[in-house]
């Protein structure tokens, strides 16, 4: 499995631009990464705390493919190209992706 | 679903002190976090890429829970009291904790 891991920071504004944010993720941003090819899988959550101290962290969205081939096959397709853009408009500047590839033989045995 | 979000930064020393890192993390740390009451599940991930730059980002691991209440039992338990001493001493500084709640409402219909 590789995940493509997207971490969104807290727009300026406070809560009505964060707000405004998740309305524009979800209704204009979401349905272009539904179409992309390949894709097994879309986990969204909101960051409720950082333990520890504070979080500029709002968002985090996992999508899942089946290998790095299919992810970058994903990447380059016209749905991802058109989130990216999308992404630049709604969120200018406040998402780090992150590459991940399943390390599961690192977990013991039951838990794999 | 109430989900424990572990990034894990790479530690001083080159791909030694990672591989370190990654055997101690997996022979010491992960066991005690196996036993921990109320866990659904461990997903342990490489970072093997940042798309745009470079990250200092290693390992990346999601801890499930049924929600928040269980999360927060499972914090005070003995074995993730005694799963954070470890983690001082296996990669003093190089976590971030982060509390994430499911927000599939985001999601488009048929991908929730």
């Amino acid at each position: 499995m590789t995940t493509l891991l997207a971490l969104y920071r807290r727009p300026d504004g406070g809560d009505d631009a964060l707000q405004a944010f998740e309305r524009a993720y979800s209704s204009t941003h979401l349905p272009l990464i539904a179409e992309t090819p390949g894709l097994r899988g879309i986990r969204v959550h909101r960051v409720t705390q950082r333990l520890g101290t504070t979080t500029d962290l709002a968002l985090v969205t996992e999508m899942d493919f089946d290998d790095r081939a299919s992810m970058d096959a994903a990447l380059s397709s016209d749905a991802m190209r058109a989130a990216g853009r999308n992404l630049r408009e709604i969120a200018p500047g406040l998402s780090t992706l992150l590459v991940l590839e399943a390390a599961q033989e690192l977990v013991p045995d039951g838990w794999q």
